[in-house]
């Protein structure tokens, strides 16, 4: 016993940090780490690695840096490269300028809270672009990644309003930041349930539910919808945008429109729309409501989770609430200027012309054109499995099957205190070192079960991965009938 | 008028949000950002450029990078530079461990929560070798700056123990980040005044007025010191380290050193004690107290603020908390790769024999003992003004003299609804582009004028600084009396 009484004891912790999870971090990936490190300690095991098919950390999967974000990233972190001749000059045109826009002209400078005003101004022009709708480059805050800047937001939302506390809507399943992140803040949860009979799309008879019920004990503020999805791979329809605007419009909430995954789109038929562009296109009243898209630059083709760069796009947000956020935001002090810098170059890739275009492109579309592939394979593979359904991962990086487990197995999942689908996962770890999270880790229809897994292994490990998956249920299935 | 009312206005904001202020970003650093822009227009100024003295930002007032820190973070970034021969051996070498350390050997791959394995154990060995006392790897967190992990762990003490808010102790006049995170966070804010007398040192029976005041409106908790001292440049002597451990224990508080400018220190018999060192030396009962030093990559000889490097030791902690707070990072996902590998140059530099030794230590050496003619140049100035005091400036990058304000000035400045320091400062500013930060947005004793300025302009340009400070000084002095 320590002779000194403790000042932080259970008793006095902040009790949302109790309460909350974050299965994508949790008791599943702790164990991955352990059995990592008995590996190399030489612990024999049915398998020679972890497979880490848990988050959606592309580098981490192999996957290969697109190699002029890191020379124009290399450039303005040590500039005497600069008169480097094996670095190519569009690269250095790009560094350059955002060390023109540093003060002192050095990336260890802090920079505005919103991120560097060029840079700022690159980001509006990449979503002008994209949706051929104007964009004001003071509407972009820039952060150290779109969690950084999402939870910048949702900040702003903590607030008894007629002595009930917030709501703010999520898809079930969902990407467990949210859920961490309300529990957090004080945030009551309003969980609306995909439809996994139409490729977990939103059904708006669905939403209207969940709304209703919340009211009953909290003030509903907000939407978020995750599009392309997490974990569910749909991409929404430009038709079923329009249905979840009006509802939000009818309902008064805020949108909050997680548009991370906007390049990665691989299903025929399949398109990713922006809400920003569809709200707008749809005229008055729809086109004046508030709304916030993020992007990262952990997804996409350059998977650059490490460095941390995101954005925040905010639309008709009331310009007293607009300062009071530039204001919230100024005690964090500024985005890291690397991960800002590499936002730059996603916004701002070589043009046609410039020497880095050819192999700019070459690198992004191989890699998109893989993905759309591995795609395809992760969905077909466990289709194929007893027991499995798996819509098609129209984007995104992940894919969420369901899977129908036996009686037995529920039975001894339960005398272990665990959830069905984490005793699976449990055993699938131990027995092949793959890794995978339930779907309880982000909400599924009670009595379901689903879990996630990243397309992100290279080919060739996917298709061992994807084997030696169908091996190991196959003698689940047995050893529990 | 918008067609939509707003989801989000003022009366449903997070009411925290609306009352915090952050004035080392606030209105004089916004005016200084708008004279920038009116000089860039050929607006006619008295001045040629606005000096940003406001807050310590290094490289912005021209500071050089350390060589070595940038050469290893070129090679992480874009590891085909590892076989150019320009680079030194043990930039490679030390580029080649952290690579190895990052999944797939990639910066763009998410690290643990708390920060890279090998990182935090060279970290533990930096403290260790500073302190000659044992550190565990298993106890540093590492976050993307110091101002991350700091609200990372004020974050733990939200609570309501007993029907009463908890209380944090921060010292007045302070950093702004403390009273910022504390009002969003719904911290009670208890300040102890630091004794301008005896060159910004901490006087027990202020710190015993504080607190026994505060008992009757909160539950205090915790108690930072931040040394060197920010705004105020204090070095705390052995035995007022040992007075407050004495205080913290008896008061049951939670020690929070704030100890940034470690390597920050200037004057003749000064020198930095940690408190980790202090309270470990005392022997029990103070040896096992709760002790949390932050640390940051932003300051010492590196001034790397915009790469967002920094840690947090814990000490004492109980495990179950313990447990708690790394859960709790967790939603947060990881600290920039980049900002962890400039800390790991920072913690582990070139040693004797290593080739980039000499080169290393001169740039470090030199920039430490400019710094230092720095200090005494701002402080003897101010001294020599006519109604300055200034203390000495032990360590960390400012000055926090004291200003005595005709009381025709003090009559304008309410005639202006501004502070009295404010109206001088925007004066200042208007007059002759140098931006410093009033007193007031720092917290003073009542009736009391004071500002910040850092020391770093380089030395040519604070000297004309000063000279223009002194003449503008004497005007307003005459203007106003």
């Amino acid at each position: 016993m320590s002779p000194v009484q403790p000042s932080l004891s259970m008793d006095t912790l902040n009790p949302n940090i109790k309460v909350l999870e974050y299965a994508v971090r949790g008791p599943l990936v702790i164990r991955a780490g352990e059995i990592e490190k008995e590996l190399e300690q030489d612990v024999k095991k049915p398998f020679a690695e972890v497979i880490r098919a848990n988050n959606g950390d592309c580098h981490a999967m192999g996957q290969v840096y697109i190699t002029f974000i890191r020379q124009v990233l290399a450039l303005v972190t040590y500039p005497p490269l600069l008169k480097d001749p094996s670095f190519p000059a569009d690269a250095k045109e790009r560094a350059r300028a955002i060390l023109k826009a540093c003060r002192g002209s050095s990336v260890g400078s802090y920079t505005d809270s919103p991120g560097i005003e060029i840079i700022r101004r690159h980001v509006a022009d990449y979503i002008e672009t994209r949706d051929g709708i104007p964009a004001d480059w003071q509407n972009i805050i820039i952060g150290s990644g779109a969690t950084d800047v999402i939870r910048k937001f949702l900040k702003l939302l903590i607030c008894n309003v007629d002595n009930n506390e917030s709501g703010c809507m999520i898809p079930i399943p969902q990407y467990p930041l949210y859920s961490a992140t309300l529990t957090e803040f004080g945030i009551h949860q309003i969980g609306y349930y995909l439809d996994e009979s139409r490729n977990w799309g939103l059904d708006i008879a669905e939403l209207q539910r969940a709304i209703t019920e919340a009211r009953k004990v909290c003030y509903p503020r907000a939407l978020v919808i995750i599009n392309p999805g997490n974990p569910t791979g749909q991409v929404l329809t430009r038709e079923n945008i329009e249905e979840i605007i009006k509802f939000a419009y009818k309902e008064k909430l805020f949108l909050l429109a997680d548009e991370v995954y906007q390049n990665n789109v691989y299903a025929p038929g399949s398109k990713f729309y922006s809400f920003k562009k569809v709200l707008t296109e749809m005229g008055e009243p729809y086109c004046s409501m508030e709304l916030a898209s993020f992007m990262s630059c952990s997804k996409g083709f350059m998977g650059e989770c490490g460095l941390r760069g995101g954005y925040v796009e905010v639309i008709n947000m009331g310009p007293q609430v607009k300062a009071m956020f530039l204001k919230s935001i100024s005690a964090m002090v500024c985005p890291t200027v690397i991960g800002q810098a590499c936002l730059d170059t996603i916004v701002r890739p070589p043009q046609k012309g410039e020497p880095s275009y050819e192999s700019f492109m070459k690198e992004k579309n191989d890699l998109l054109e893989s993905l759309k592939l591995r795609a395809k394979m992760v969905a077909d593979s466990f289709n194929s499995m007893e027991g499995f359904s798996c819509n098609t991962v129209q984007g995104a990086m992940y894919a969420f099957p369901r899977i129908t487990l036996p009686e037995k197995a529920i039975e001894a999942a339960k005398k272990e205190g665990k959830q069905p689908d984490a005793f699976y996962a449990f055993e699938l770890l131990e027995n092949t070192g793959i890794c995978v999270i339930p779907g309880s880790g982000f909400g599924q229809q009670p009595g379901t079960y689903h879990f996630r897994t990243t397309i992100l292994p290279q080919p060739d490990k996917l298709k061992k991965m994807l084997k030696k998956f169908a091996e190991f249920h196959a003698q689940f299935i047995k050893k529990y009938s």
